[in-house]
């Protein structure tokens, strides 16, 4: 209970720092949009991780706010882009940014959040006395977009594999929270442990973003701004899909995806889409595969060279995160 | 002359440092239209002021190198965007990266590019051992992000002052001029004049802008890839219709702006445009702001700190880039 009181606490005082930032400077057409995004609101995944674990860490707390203020500044830039670019309506059952102010708006006020997001990264390396911030984000930015264009270029292919989708979510989501945790090492001056929590980030995000594919289709209760089985409404690539796609042969893969990509009728999406799944055991197969990265996760926190109470305190922190109904 | 020979030598240097760079790497979809941007050439202004300047002040090369390659990495990442938000079908006479990529790709990377311009600004200032390269760079991309929505505010405008048109060329097109200056100054550890630097910068973006208005009509030979007289045919914003509505009185300037903004025949907006001119004597008015400019430029290098060498060739170098025919 304490760990979770302290989440909460975190949170406020990162939305206080947050409420601080003025967009109401001129041109308001550049910065109105930037205000709307961030009181869309979202659960401050990335921020609150690099937050919380700098606690655990005993770090900077000056440069871990500016740090975590950076890391959500670029991952709503790269919502107003990406939203632009998956022709996306609404956001947290909200307008997104060029539906709402237009796409010049958009993408202006995505570049603008970014400079920002550089701007508090290295505020933060500056407040820390330690170097290495600014390069590990330059990298992670690039490794974003990186991501995001491995996206595009998916939605033009209709097999994909495995292998390649987990790179994609990799780079396009697991890099993000990777450095929150990584950055956290860096402002506490825990540098022999840096590279473990990094890979900790990368794993906890991967297992995250299955988890997210996984509730998706399985939620009693979808998330908030959510549809019920969007991904296979949408015909969107997802994590059960590619574990089906492994299980299925030549002649049934082709087949399914033809069925997959024409299909209109919602009702007989899902139903059919969960008869695929009873099949062939996908439920099982998948939480497996979420298990065994958060397997590796746990194992990061094992092998580093944090002390007792350090690592019983991550292990909550990362048990919490993975607490969601699966 | 060798002044001459001397900047075509540091052109050539920093075309084999951008070559250098690897956009070979996957995703193709990414980098392939960095590629192309960057291949379309340009007078690289940007970049070889700051490597010019930073010679003359015996800044460090490397430094200087690696800021100069930001920098004109920034100003290819403005171009994409700028080019998608004008609905800009060319430039340099070949299809914009929108139009020959596709929007999505256009903002990709461009977003790719300017994280990429970051990266070499940071590497820059590591180089240098001086700090402020990074912090000087945040702020001037956010004033160019604010000179672009200013642009497009005044779009939507159909009167506008000239002090406002000034401070809208001031952030789009002459603080990133003005961060080369001012960068040459701080990798050379000439921080006691690093702030006129800076001002010689302006004055010389400003002036350099305003004779881009001034040459869109009056030059003999339009550039390579421009239409003579293409702000006045697309009704663009320029220095030249706003030194007009000075002298203009409002029933004479709403009178204008209904014409200005309705005539389609490209022959009668020329003539009819060359007799406002004549009229009331715009081409000598503009002339002279341009020229106070240029005053404003050359004080600026007289108040520096500077040695009278130093001081010489300076005037020299910026004596060459306001050597167009105005």
């Amino acid at each position: 209970m304490a760990n979770v009181r302290s989440t909460q606490e975190l949170l406020k005082s990162f939305e206080d720092f947050m409420k601080g930032l003025d967009w109401s400077k001129p041109p308001h057409s550049l910065y109105v949009p930037v205000e709307y995004i961030l009181t869309l609101g979202g659960k401050r995944i990335r921020p609150i991780s690099l937050l919380h674990i700098s606690q655990i860490l005993d770090g900077n707390t000056e440069a871990s706010m500016h740090a975590a203020c950076g890391l959500e500044l670029f991952h709503n830039f790269s919502l107003i882009h990406d939203d632009i670019m998956d022709q996306s309506e609404l956001r947290r059952s909200k307008a997104t940014v060029h539906k709402k102010y237009g796409l010049n708006a958009a993408i202006l006020s995505g570049d603008v959040m970014m400079i920002e997001s550089m701007y508090y990264i290295s505020q933060a390396e500056k407040r820390s006395g330690k170097t290495g911030l600014m390069d590990l984000f330059v990298q992670t930015a690039r490794e974003v977009c990186e991501g995001q264009a491995m996206d595009m270029d998916f939605e033009d292919r209709s097999e994909l594999n495995y292998a390649e989708y987990l790179e994609m979510i990799r780079l396009k989501t697991a890099v993000l929270l990777a450095f929150g945790f990584k950055a956290a090492a860096i402002v506490s001056d825990q540098m022999d442990s840096a590279d473990l929590l990094y890979d900790l980030g990368i794993y906890t995000g991967l297992a995250f973003q299955l988890e997210d594919d996984w509730l998706d289709f399985y939620a009693e209760e979808p998330a908030f701004g959510k549809i019920k089985g969007g991904d296979i409404l949408n015909a969107k690539k997802s994590g059960l899909i590619l574990e089906l796609m492994e299980e299925l042969n030549d002649y049934e893969k082709s087949e399914f995806i033809n069925w997959y990509q024409q299909e209109r009728d919602d009702t007989i999406r899902i139903s059919k889409m969960t008869g695929y799944f009873n099949q062939y055991a996908i439920q099982e197969k998948f939480k497996q595969r979420i298990f065994t990265f958060q397997k590796k996760a746990f194992d990061c926190i094992d092998q580093s060279k944090l002390n007792d109470d350090q690592k019983k305190k991550l292990i909550e922190f990362i048990t919490g995160i993975f607490g969601r109904k699966i």
